[in-house]
């Protein structure tokens, strides 16, 4: 593996994001080689830097979204505070922020004023609902948009209580859909010069990753419900229990419901007229289920998986967030990172998961201390000097 | 809105995937311009033109994956077919595929074959497990990749089974970073003109977004567990019971506490000692579940989230998907698209989620038919004539 540059070196991107949707994603856009300028308030920055757990009184929920970027600190509710902003965007490719809609527009930041300073700037918003539509203003956290974006609709157990995604997913997806704007902006701007505002919902990305839900509803006219950990359509396809936990078995044919039989010594399901194929299966589940817990249930989850991997049949366990750190594949790929702060030690974090032929993936520096980088940038960029700089951190500007 | 041209426009994609991770990943790229051409096996094409549920013998499934795409019909396990494969990758831009690792090898169709024939070529595999490591050639769906990724093991009730994302989440944000890995290799090879080899793997994908569930565990060594709809840290923020559904409720501090027993006339609980703070909350969140779900019991959804936005209370409904699509959110947002194929007349689909001020998003073309573009496409790139064309039909090559 050569080690060449990273493929977004050179990118400058102003991160006035907060939380989670933002923040990740300028830290697969840091991960990816970019330059991120945090903006934060002074004396206070992200509000995620109070949230719990903490290791050494440093948050490790902000710690796990903001490695690799800078930290600047900058009051922009004041005259001097803005204009320095307005500098720095001349000099910058990216801003991207997560205010409520009409937020920036307020502080007299909105993209019609940035565009006069710097024409091809790149002006990613992301939100709730998007900066349109009626719920433009209303207020949204990962629990409400997953509740209206459908994916809570079909998750969970039939007649039970709907759940949560378990990791705030409508979060992550909108960070996802939000990098995936900013670097085509940028393949683009690259060709033609030309900036562009964007406008990311959070409700419009999980409508976007509905798939499967979406497509029987519009076919059939049947509305989708949570079944648990089955597929809707191809059985035995879900997770069992077993002797000391469950294992996940996937059959997606007949060929490996022959082997199935054999591995679980019930050879004599393969010719009961009841479960001849998936078609079967799936509308005899019932039947089927209860006679599969039975047996499933005599086991270790070790001693199956090696019964089925033998048969070639895929399988697999349900990890815990402890065992996952442990996983040979996990090691092997080298997907745990330890970040290096003096104050706290040593900390792990996933690394980012798109692998380079041409560029080996590190952890640049670790998440910033609030501030850490002000007086860096606006040397670097601003040319200010140390006297003036003093004299912001007075006025309490920076 | 002006609308020029798509931020790729002109990239051009030789698409070897199939199901969903790939094929969801190619879409993006297609919904924001580039030229896709997929590659499907001659009379059979992608399995997931095979899965129900089908509207006049056309899949769904596949049509919600793979508009704005164009099919050309390729055997690769002739040696003309590769020929052909290898002559079109001298004019394209990017390869990807979706098959278990070593297949593309198997067929002499390598990176380090293709590299030879187009030394900037970016060469993009997805699979389960990615190319090495020791799990590397296990099979993997979706559902398996949720079990070992950890998210299966914090998403459903305490105490009960696990349950699966409802939607295939570990393809989906695969997808998301194959785009992304896609999306930047572009943007480097515009610098640098240098192509690469990118391996994304669905499980260090998975590993990635586990974010706050991960950092968790990593600062209290506590294992994460499910916890239904509610929020580890913040109470009350979760789904209750009403008289005909759910309510989403994310009462985030003591000022919304306020208000929120105000708007459910328990006044006297703003004083109760147990509840006083946010921390009280959680801790003693039996009790408070229990007085809340009879109070909210006793109002429909649609009373309780009147009630509670007149307050400024964050809430929201948990929308089925019939309903999604008819939410005057989604409308204004234009977030469901209409797709018309002669054959099976208009369907629906999710727009793309990405508005960009100098472009807008429209389904320029309906998903294809097997082949529809196979003649297209091979007298554009290779000036193959009529006469040609149809030899390699009748030698099954196309």
């Amino acid at each position: 593996m050569h080690m060449d540059n990273p493929p977004l070196e050179g990118v400058k991107v102003l991160d006035l994001t907060h939380v989670l949707a933002g923040p990740f994603a300028t830290m697969i856009l840091a991960d990816l080689g970019a330059e991120i300028v945090k903006i934060e308030k002074p004396g206070v920055g992200d509000d995620s830097r109070t949230f719990g757990p903490f290791i050494k009184n440093e948050s490790v929920y902000f710690m796990s979204l903001n490695r690799n970027k800078k930290s600047v600190t900058l009051n922009l509710k004041t005259e001097k505070g803005r204009n320095i902003f307005l500098k720095l965007v001349e000099k910058f490719d990216v801003v991207v922020e997560n205010f409520r809609p009409g937020v920036m527009e307020k502080l007299g930041l909105g993209y019609d004023v940035l565009r006069r300073v710097n024409s091809s700037i790149i002006y990613v918003s992301c939100s709730g609902f998007g900066s349109y539509g009626p719920y433009a203003n209303k207020p949204a956290y990962d629990i409400i948009i997953q509740g209206m974006g459908g994916i809570m609709s079909i998750t969970g157990e039939p007649g039970r209580p709907p759940v949560r995604v378990g990791t705030s997913i409508s979060d992550i997806v909108a960070g996802l859909f939000t990098a995936i704007s900013i670097i085509s902006a940028l393949y683009k701007r690259n060709l033609t010069g030309e900036g562009c505002r964007i406008d990311v919902s959070m409700l419009d990305c999980q409508v976007a990753i509905l798939e499967n839900a979406l497509a029987r509803y519009l076919a059939t006219g049947k509305v989708p419900e949570p079944l648990g950990s089955r597929h809707p359509s191809i059985t035995p396809f879900e997770a069992f229990k077993t002797k000391n936990g469950y294992v996940i078995v996937a059959v997606g044919n007949n060929k490996l419901w022959k082997k199935f039989c054999e591995a679980i010594k019930k050879t004599e399901l393969i010719s009961d007229q009841r479960f001849k194929n998936n078609e079967l299966r799936t509308k005899n589940y019932n039947s089927l289920k209860k006679i599969l817990s039975k047996i499933l249930a005599e086991k270790t989850t070790e001693e199956w998986i090696k019964i089925f991997e033998e048969k070639g049949i895929p399988c697999g366990p349900i990890n815990t967030v402890d065992k996952l750190l442990n996983d040979p594949q996990i090691k092997a790929r080298q997907m745990i990172v330890e970040i290096f702060k003096p104050k706290t030690g040593k900390i792990k974090a996933p690394a980012s998961p798109i692998k380079f032929s041409n560029f080996e993936y590190r952890v640049r520096f670790p998440p910033p201390n609030l501030g850490e980088h002000t007086a860096e940038i606006l040397k670097k960029f601003l040319s200010l000097t140390d006297q003036q700089i003093k004299k912001l951190r007075e006025e309490k500007v920076i």
